[in-house]
């Protein structure tokens, strides 16, 4: 029993899909690992507070609140956790942070450029004062991922020369699926581009070690008109309602990134590959072995030991399940696999560590900036420069 | 808000690994279902009362207490969930199920074929007070696992014919691996046969839809000595000390099995399975298509529809986390994949149902003995028939 | 160029699908490899003239013949490959042996025990003379088994322990499948017993290096009745005629072997496994690792390396198709895989080599024969034994 | 028998790795399958006469000759297949088709886009002679992939919409790698792009029923200068000498396309893909569902069903070796793989089966030009405008 442990309070804003997922991790984070703070579950805050109570009942937040602002104003408030459209993100995040508030903003950091260098603009100022900040590129924190990159760093796979990502997804093939919001740039930002690239482009600098300083890229709408939205639920919270409006996001994009320390990576995110549900998969090539890892099968790491003779060589199949994988020895006996949830109670967990020892957390704001750089290329170098090359 | 709900007292004895998987599971299934109980995690019991307060302050359970008798003897426990080592299982199931209270019972049901009839018959007269019972085959609850069940209910394979199941483990493959408690007969009852076979017996009943009524098996033990444990913490909590001991279990077990409805099934368990670290598999071969399924890809099942013409027939590879796949709508998108901590999750979802609508669970302790009775034919037919078969 | 090359000239007999493979094989093994000897194909024998006409021509066999006993009475055919039913084998092979002739012969050695044993003991005096035989288990020759054996030698997986293989089908699934002749004990000796069963047996020696000296094994016949065949051809050559008659072999088998070196090994085969069309696979576990192939996947082995320390292990899926794997460097590129046929040629350029060498071929008839005591100890131990275990 | 067949008197020129796969192929062309001409491997052709004599020693060609333009002058010779490096394909080819001779012309079709347009002329001249040309992109004639294009052709992934193409080796990962002729632009033409890339795009256009007129791409040398080959074998048949050169084509290339059907097409070619030996995978993803192949598993054909209700849908592994699968029921029954050279036995079918029925096969030479013009246009995107799309 750790009595004197200090107690970190958190408030969590917007509770949405990402919103139950980061709030079950809240929970179950300090039940599995054996953290340097005492976490308090303290608000949760919905502009609906129907759906901010019911959050609150089933995951044991003791407060609830309808306006962010009041949480900014609380002394007892040490963490804000904002899982709300990204458009909000930059005014929650650069107000607690301000306010000496650490904070973990989801991914995307902003719908815009603009906006994510004056946030991690915040975050800088605020990590001189002990105030610190994380975007939630969360797929860092997956075991067999986290692995991966301690074999990278040790060297397994030798100098890392390219890599190949793709993120398949499949919803909205069907062009009877009406426009809904995610289809419409006002709204979303853009399509695929923002929502699945921002994952591969952060594995990547993580992965690869380095940042991409040179782009090019293109995009694709397959489904140029969609029925407009009715009411009522279905794809994407619509279902189809009278008259036919423009889609103006992305349906597909394809782009390639050379990074500042000379790794060529290619890049390919769609809604369009029929079959694919939720297909994030990166391989990095060295000159000493290669990894392969897919979110469809979360818990396995492919290897390729280059030292090891041509006529014995091949993939290993490593089932990152084992006491000595990363962040394993706290769950289950070898073979016992977790899901997807999991990777958000890891991010929590090394928050919360980075707190309690005053070390700044990874990935920054900067390096999702660093990410919103990059997505701005990619646009730039489709819709103005006809798909070349562009430096960032 | 469900005001009205009824609520619902569990306490829970036994704080291992299993132990701790279920207060997971009592937590999480109120967050991610909409129970019609109000459950109230009550009592956490342990031997030892650090490890009972260190289980209560992780998953929030509200008092705790060494002595299991405490909890029959108090009013406000409507269910006892049992996680202690199969050797208690009869004491505290049939007192809680005389005493009114609903049991989970962990399997195996019990060490013993005596100890689980008794038990049976315990559940059975509780039963017709409206106390109810379930014996924890937990894999049923696995989403992919419970598509499998509908899909056979509706006839996608046609008749089933044959079964080929195996557990395969690789955890004592070096001889050098001390003589746990797993390993002495008088402690563990026997070896990966119950440990192991036992959830492919009731994988192959729940599948099938029917009963072994006659098996023939046999027994083997690879290392027959092990050094004797020293004291610290090793494989299977220990590590190799002075002397060596004789292991008295099964290393490996192979058995056959006839249902009484004409299936057909194999089985194959075992310690020295090198490279296998959790691989439950299962292949139900039918007369119009088959199913496979294996833990260690969770939430993956594969079926080969026989209907399709045979230039474009295979293996199909379902995803299985679609809204519409048992369970998951509970969850989340497609493509998300969750864990096998859920499966107990599931499984308590679907007890808290039963309770509330009235209606007898499943697995019941009676599907529980006839596991046991299976196991204990096996061994029979290893140890005193040559490996013959046995009617059971 | 290899002017002084003695001369080796070939006759075949049984002109059915494995004689056109065998065909095909001593074509392409001077093609491809360098062998010691000159093949020349010189007579293709089938009872059907025609047949046998037409083999010649697509071949390249110099001249036909419709009767074997011409074969043996020739002073100029030094090798007579045997490729008719087995019925016939143990007469061909034997005066073939007995005139000095080279024989290889095709599996099963022979329908029964007590032929099986005059074919090795024919072959055993006529090995005395100079004069070779090989029995024609062919998977032994696939480039990835041969690695696989070559690995197990080199102590890659350390000492072996257990054996998991099976050999599954489907081509009979449909009730109303004919009762062909493979269906009828009188003519076929037995089911998938013999016909998958022994090569799953053979590899079991070949890789464990070891032989069954104990086994217990069950037989079942799910579907007891089909249609008589009618004229035409179907299913097996036949299609369904009127009236029903009675299927006399097996369906299925499993059946478990005990090696004199104490390798423990389990068997299944079966015509029922639906959406299984040539699966052989056998796994192999052993102190310091493991061992996977799948016919249908032919050019890939898997191994895992115990000596890996646990966080990095994993099933390492090699494509066997290197210049170093065995047979590869005759071939194609790394990557440009081969397929089943390529066993044959593989036999047949070890067998020339042998007989060039003056050193006995393996599987020799003895080998063949061990295989047969096998088979006939699971027919025992079925038909008469209930299952339990026989000694050979 | 059929006496009365025409005959076909081939000729092969160049016996290199791809010369021997041909003549394999012709030899096993007429074994398996019932050819409509009577094919007589007439004369091979190779600068080396002892080269040649060992090819025709080994496949069966009648006669040789080192100069391919004593084919030209004879009357005797009714096809030429050309088997030569890229560069003499056009001189060799052309001569061919103006004396009215048949030709197979591997790929690609030349090194360069005037010399493919020459050859295409020539063909096109020809054809109206009822002289034929087909250019060797013959994975086309992989049963799997003859398979998905009928499957697309019927109509059962509906409307094509995006296809993701690579083609991965790694042969040249080690930077001590000697500076063979394939990384020399003024032997090789170019790097991957035009010896894989060349593969995949025909793939596309053949799969998807349509011709790329955009292109955008990019082109890297990871490795710029590597040792100068000494004399010997070894790495594409040299191995390091003393001092280093510059190497002069792309180590990897990505390039996009768009096809006239409004398909877009992703395209990625390396030879630094470290673990890859042959891995050209393509994704075919369309409206009602989607295709998959990877050359390593060249017998197995993936596909996704969108008709059928998501909680069951999943990629099905097709084992395409079933006697309704193209080109199969010449070969063994079901599960018994064929390998990678038998894509140039269905090659030479379709060829001689188009000869007699006068019917000009595909690929022809104005399908090659189309290739030839997409990876000219890549280079030219990737050299002269930074990347940026160009129209064919």
């Amino acid at each position: 029993m750790t009595t004197e442990k200090h107690q970190l309070n958190v408030a969590l804003v917007g509770y949405g899909f990402i919103g139950k997922a980061h709030s079950h991790a809240w929970r179950t984070a300090p039940a599995f690992f054996d953290l340097p703070l005492d976490v308090h579950m303290s608000v949760l805050c919905n502009r609906n507070s129907d759906r901010a109570a019911d959050g609150a009942r089933r995951f044991g937040w003791q407060e609830i609140t309808t306006d962010w602002r009041e949480l900014i104003a609380r002394d007892d408030i040490d963490l804000i956790d904002v899982c709300t459209p990204g458009g909000v993100h930059p005014d929650i995040a650069v107000a607690a942070l301000q306010a000496g508030k650490h904070v973990l903003c989801e991914k995307p950091l902003a719908n815009g450029l603009a906006e994510a260098r004056h946030m991690a603009e915040a975050a800088s100022a605020a990590q001189e004062q002990g105030v610190f900040s994380l975007v939630g590129f969360a797929y860092r924190r997956v075991p067999a991922v986290a692995l991966a990159k301690q074999m990278i760093q040790e060297g397994r796979i030798g100098q890392v020369r390219q890599i190949r990502a793709a993120y398949q997804q499949d919803f909205i093939v069907d062009p009877e699926a009406p426009l809904a919001w995610r289809l419409q740039k006002d709204k979303a930002g853009s399509g695929p581009l923002g929502d699945l690239g921002a994952h591969l482009i952060d594995l990547t600098h993580y992965l690869a070690g380095g940042t991409i300083t040179q782009t090019c890229g293109s995009l694709e709408t397959f489904i140029k008109r969609r029925p407009l939205p009715g009411s009522g639920v279905g794809l994407g919270g619509v279902v189809a309602g009278e008259g036919f409006g423009e889609v103006t996001v992305d349906d597909a994009a394809w782009f390639l990134g050379r990074l500042d320390n000379d790794v060529l990576a290619s890049f390919e995110v769609t809604r369009f590959a029929t079959g694919r549900k939720n297909a994030l998969s990166i391989e990095i090539s060295g000159s000493q072995g290669a990894l392969l890892w897919n979110l469809e099968d979360i818990n396995v790491l492919n290897f390729y030991d280059n030292t090891v003779p041509a006529v014995e060589a091949g993939f290993r199949r490593i089932l990152a399940t084992e006491p000595q994988t990363p962040y394993y020895a706290a769950w289950w006996p070898a073979g016992h696999v977790i899901g997807w949830e999991h990777s958000f109670t890891h991010e929590i967990v090394d928050l919360v560590e980075a707190i309690a020892q005053g070390t700044p957390p990874a990935p920054s704001f900067a390096d999702g900036l660093a990410v919103q750089r990059v997505l701005d290329g990619v646009e730039r170098s489709a819709t103005t420069c006809n798909g070349a090359w562009v430096t960032l």
